[in-house]
């Protein structure tokens, strides 16, 4: 059995899980895996490297997969846009930012649209833009996001931008997760932080391990991290991320911070990110959702998707099963 | 049909609803609206204002109501616990601060214990204090609250304390978000901003018509309303409230509200609460979640029991019928 949505019907997947194009985290081996269990897959195109995107693209392989762009990066690299529709992915993903000008290409491409959206009025915009799927992104998110939660941003997206399948993503780790986010009126969910922490994503195996060792209470939301790899990210999106020596050195001190990668020839700018490919996780990043109480191991990405699904059918069976006469 | 879960069991109550004990919202005649509806309606105990809660109390008449505190204001007025606790309360629940003391004594006298916890460590405090319920609190809750999302805090907190029933809060306003919270392994729910937008409702008809009019992207989590106030709350609890032109004046001049309350004669605390009693709500307080998108009128509290109720269990037939056969 599978729970069929409109979503299973709009994208022409088995299970309604899709997995979230994390920058520098969603490669094509994890994107082709939860393609394989019967999701879609998402490569993150992140802040636009061409040839790390073109060696994604090719490590799916066959598998069919989308790819996902941060919308603001992508207005100053419109080019690649173009090489992605060239691959006739199997949908395009836009967020943080407008995405009615590269919607309308897509459009005119005939590939599918997937719009994240972090509050009603990007909801309403990204519809008019001609989104086919809307994602609605609380702020439990790991990566970057805004401020409401996934409970109450999905069912007022739903209600906003009828008919068009909605999909709930942020805070989603299980099979509970997904029956929530079904019952809220979402059409599927968009799970990131859950399938960093599997065999196929890249990144360090030390940052999977905080992940599994951490709880959702160590989370933060802030915009230290993003100051010292000079991000210039617009308001209103912030990263979360597990809280470490790094953000509480720095947090209440930003200014600090950006004078000392301003001043110094020996930038604290290099450190991170030498810390981040040693597997420093105290001085790096490990973005990361606050769903991670619930992520206990590194696994294989397409056993969770069939966990996932399986669990969510379950959950909705018993949780219909308490109805009784009074 | 109703929904037979472990919250109806231990409370004795025909649907898995309980009203949140909003301080000065939440008086004798929504608890007894809610409980006669067949939910169970908790009074606000506030700030321990005795005559107030002795009124409230004596308003909702033969109802089987509870009563709720702020734990760290209770601390200084134990004697207000005493006096619920010879009334005989359907339960008492305690929220913001260490629950012990107080639950212990609820234990001697036979009075079930519900405790709300924002974080995992609050959840097994609570449950080493003795809880027979924890509700679980996501930020998205009008009112005082902490950081974690209600998609994120009630499956943990479900793990962390199973056997004991969970109550998730937090965003909760019509019936998918109780069929969402089941799914998550919730018993039931916990519901403040949607009763305060009933009849039955104390406070101004204008601050309960601007949760009408207000959207979930209006709210903000703040302590501007508290300086304002003189009330000392601690950290890490801050007031989710509808933004208003108060917050923006006051909102990063947080010391220079300070410094105006203790510097002048003209208080602004005397010009908040005298906009609070005359329904200014620009220049006063209207705590509300950020659940409002769904907040379409005021209604009867007991019409909304009834309705939450019936729309959960046939969202949850609903959800569970799109499994098919692949």
């Amino acid at each position: 059995m599978t729970l069929k949505t409109a979503l299973t019907e709009a994208l022409g997947i088995t299970h309604p899980i899709v997995s979230a194009p994390m920058a520098t985290v969603a490669g094509g081996a994890l994107a082709a895996a939860v393609t394989e269990a019967g999701g879609l897959g998402l490569i993150g195109g992140g802040y636009g490297d061409r040839d790390w995107i073109e060696r994604e693209l090719r490590a799916a392989g066959n598998a069919r997969v989308g790819i996902g762009f941060i919308t603001w990066r992508l207005a100053d690299r419109p080019e690649l846009f173009d090489m992605a529709l060239e691959r006739a992915p199997a949908a395009v993903f836009l967020s943080f930012g407008d995405p009615a000008p590269f919607a309308a290409r897509a459009k005119e491409a005939g590939v599918p649209v997937i719009c994240q959206v972090q509050t009603l009025e990007h909801a309403r915009s990204a519809a008019r833009a001609g989104a086919d799927v809307v994602v609605a992104q609380g702020t439990e998110a790991g990566g970057h996001g805004g401020a409401r939660t996934t409970m109450t941003l999905a069912p007022a997206v739903v209600d906003a931008v009828a008919p068009l399948p909605v999909v709930a993503a942020g805070g989603i780790s299980d099979g509970r997760g997904l029956a929530a986010a079904l019952t809220l009126g979402a059409a599927g969910v968009l799970i990131g932080t859950r399938f960093f922490a599997t065999r196929e994503a890249l990144g360090h195996g030390n940052a999977k391990a905080r992940l599994v060792s951490a709880g959702g209470d160590d989370t933060v939301r802030t915009d230290v991290f993003d100051i010292a790899r000079e991000l210039p990210w617009p308001e209103p999106y912030r990263i979360r991320a597990v809280r470490n020596r790094f953000f509480d050195r720095w947090n209440g001190a930003e200014d600090a911070l950006r004078e000392e990668i301003a001043d110094t020839t020996d930038s604290p700018v290099d450190a991170f990110h030498a810390a981040l490919r040693s597997g420093d996780t105290e001085e790096s990043l490990v973005a990361g959702g606050q769903g991670i109480d619930l992520v206990r191991a590194v696994e294989p990405a397409g056993e969770l998707v069939a966990r996932i699904a399986a669990d969510a059918e379950r959950t909705l069976a018993t949780c219909a099963s308490l109805s009784a006469s009074p």
